[in-house]
């Protein structure tokens, strides 16, 4: 586990410190606190919580002042009231504390002079001290490696995914979002209102972060815009980043200010941001989880055109439209595919064209994706195979369907093996609670094996076709 | 239940016919065929199944045509071969007839051009016997009142909406998706082909039917476009209009041809259609269910200022950027107003501004929901109150939510009613089992209590902008 804090990088040590003082470790926290936090997510380092009115937090010995801790102390959380952040900086660097997460909010966002004061204050004697300092007004740090984290229903279970977020909420949505389609991270950073390290620094650290294979940002402004340029450039010469940048709009902007106080920057210095460095532009967290599902389990398609699968004409005529929306191109097959199509499917007023539907029911399309998909792979006029599963109108009925929707999650996985398109799964639920859970069961069998799954045809041919646009500009291959 | 039918309209009766023959009834449908779906769904008038090879189906006496039926019969369903649909059509004729709903496929949508004859060949009989001809190729009628329904599953509760749908799987898709949100229908009709009856047949109907109030529509092309425009806006004179167009993209226009073979239109043409109407124009099924959720349930807002309430900073910030992309605003509420929730959120680093964070968990939320929403409803500066519940985030965890979940929504429940201002409710479900059920209780208590709900801010803003435009400039309030 400490193996990795021997990497060269500065900042390596920040995600493995062999100890953590909890400044202001609460005398009742009764395991919701930031010290229960990281003894039940299973933190091996040692744990120092300081508080001058307890003799023990959480069962461990409580020290008055960090100052006191007999002991190295390789990162410290400051969990007090802001306007006593100032002299437990100091106090940090007495102690000679290289990492310090203030916790602690009530700085520039709250919008006064006074606060606005006191934040300059942290970000100079951090300065001056040589303390790597992450917010304030931040989450911190989520490694599942050294079992860092700043929630303890966080997976224990590492990943190839980075997220460097200026919100703490947006990093829990993200977490969840991908754990739920079996996505896990390498290393989350809530880094806040960025009075000291900032994007870039993160940024320029994942560039050659060997556990790290995707990386993600929720940016809502940098005082660095050139430097973060830069740093997203680097990182993109070995991964794909994709970038979520709030506060785009006036909306938005006003936002931010009582958020993280960032400069926001204008809507066209953003814009020559994303033409500069070529990363992934999302909207929504939903659809950064989406494009991260499609970077690790899309193979690169070879163009633009999909050949869509799934029962419902008129559901395959809107899906057609969605992917025209979203850049993609839905070509007739070839005349021999749907020679080929035609002897397998012999329903009438059934589309062997493209979209091309599968026979009536989950048992039909089970069926049509071990006999149709070999077909639809070997057609010369398609690149991506997208199915649909409309399970919205199979789901859901006073019939057990759930053996038929494992039956057809079985078969899909058993013939995409074999497929040498690219392979995704858009698996619409709607909102009855049965459908919903055969929808889950679905997804899990799916994304165990390796298969995008996306909630509708309109979030996956976003993000495929944002992905595939980023193939063919961006510059990590 | 027979009392609509004296209607002056000619097509009320096509809704209420007091007696149905299935032609090409199966022997060994077991329930699930046309027969069985009306009996299981419990059509109340006289049902004749007709098949020259059964003396009997689902226990009702079969006859070998339907010419040997003793009865009068208002509506028949043609569920045999294409090649001997116009030789059925003749006979129902002979029988007088009226109404006749072919669900058999496989016309002018196989691009064979025998097919295409065949279908002119039913058309013209239809013309010539004075037939009121549905289809082919189409799914027919739903209408709760009557017990008639092309699905046994779909509810037996009527509603205030109709929808007019060339495809019968968008139909069941948006019946499901609407009653999962409480909504029901007061008639559907899935119309396929189009030969004889068409869209602007039952929109000129819709317009003056009592049990109507709001009108959806997806269409795929249309024989008649000019007559289609003017039946929506004298439809739109007296209720609002939705309207899904199917093919507005190369893509589409490509799957049309295959599944409804209707002449799609250029692009031009139905952004005239638009324009000319103010028909409100919706891009997906699920689009069209929460334009309906809105009309019935959101009250007019005075103006595009929405005041969003919800934890998260960044969550905000992100929702106020879409809002904005969907046309809607977030103005900072008044210094009374910020004054006010200060009293009530004395937490740091929480933003009293637009958007408004509540208090951590559901219980915070909950809290706030009783003593921060009357103020927020106050505000000078805003119209509408969108409240944003991240179930995705405090779903789904260790603990059972479920009884703070319920407290959040009655709380929000209980206040709902004293609000001036309109309020709705944007539930992120995130994708984990737990807190997906957790979603769908606070989703029904909601609905019940007649809170539109929808699916994230995304859905919710869409929605909200475009019923605004609507309000703003449609043409019947």
């Amino acid at each position: 586990m400490f193996m990795a804090a021997i990497s060269s990088h500065p900042l390596e040590e920040i995600f493995h410190p062999r100890s953590i003082a909890v400044v202001g470790a609460s005398k009742n926290e009764q395991g919701t606190g930031w010290v229960g936090r990281l003894l039940s997510f299973g933190y091996k380092g040692r744990i120092y919580p300081v508080n001058p009115n307890a003799k023990k937090v959480n069962g461990l010995k409580a020290f008055p002042n960090i100052k006191n801790v007999p002991e190295k102390i390789d990162y410290a959380i400051l969990n007090i009231p802001a306007h006593l952040t100032p002299q437990a900086l100091l106090d940090c660097a007495a102690k000679g504390v290289k990492f310090v997460h203030c916790f602690t909010a009530g700085f520039s966002e709250t919008g006064t002079s006074k606060a606005k004061q006191l934040e300059a204050r942290l970000a100079k004697i951090a300065g001056d001290r040589d303390i790597r300092l992450l917010g304030p007004n931040c989450m911190g740090i989520y490694c599942p490696a050294s079992r860092m984290t700043f929630d303890a229903d966080f997976p224990k279970k590492t990943g190839p995914v980075a997220f460097v977020s200026q919100s703490g909420t947006e990093a829990m949505r993200l977490v969840f979002l991908a754990r739920d389609t079996d996505v896990y991270f390498s290393k989350v950073i809530s880094y806040g209102n960025a009075i000291n390290l900032d994007a870039p620094d993160f940024l320029e650290y994942l560039a050659d972060d060997k556990d790290t294979k995707v990386v993600a940002c929720y940016i809502e402004g940098s005082r660095q815009l050139a430097r973060l340029t830069a740093a997203v450039k680097k990182c993109l010469r070995k991964k794909p980043v994709i970038v979520l940048k709030g506060g785009l709009t006036g909306n938005g902007t006003g936002a931010v200010a009582f958020h993280t106080a960032s400069p926001v920057g204008s809507k066209t210095s953003w814009d020559n941001f994303f033409k500069q460095t070529g990363a992934i532009p999302a909207n929504t967290m939903g659809e950064v989880a989406d494009i991260i599902q499609t970077l690790l389990r899309l193979n690169p398609p070879k163009g633009r055109r999909v050949a869509l699968v799934g029962r419902g004409g008129g559901i395959g005529v809107i899906a057609a439209d969605i992917c025209e929306r979203a850049g993609l191109e839905i070509p007739s097959f070839s005349n021999a595919t749907r020679k080929r199509l035609g002897q397998i499917i012999s329903e009438a007023g059934v589309s062997t064209r493209n979209p091309v539907e599968t026979m009536a029911g989950m048992n039909g399309a089970a069926d049509f994706y071990l006999r149709g998909l070999p077909v639809v792979d070997k057609d010369t006029e398609t690149d991506i195979i997208l199915v649909q599963i409309a399970i919205d109108i199979y789901g859901g009925r006073h019939t057990d369907l759930t053996p038929e929707v494992k039956d057809a999650a079985y078969a899909l996985c058993a013939v995409a093996d074999s497929l040498k398109k690219p392979l995704a799964v858009a698996l619409f639920t709607g909102g009855h609670p049965k459908a919903t859970g055969e929808a889950l069961i679905i997804r899990k069998i799916l994304t165990k094996a390796g298969i995008p799954v996306y909630s509708g045809v309109e979030s996956a041919s976003r993000a495929i076709g944002k992905v595939i646009t980023f193939y063919k500009t961006g510059s990590c291959n």
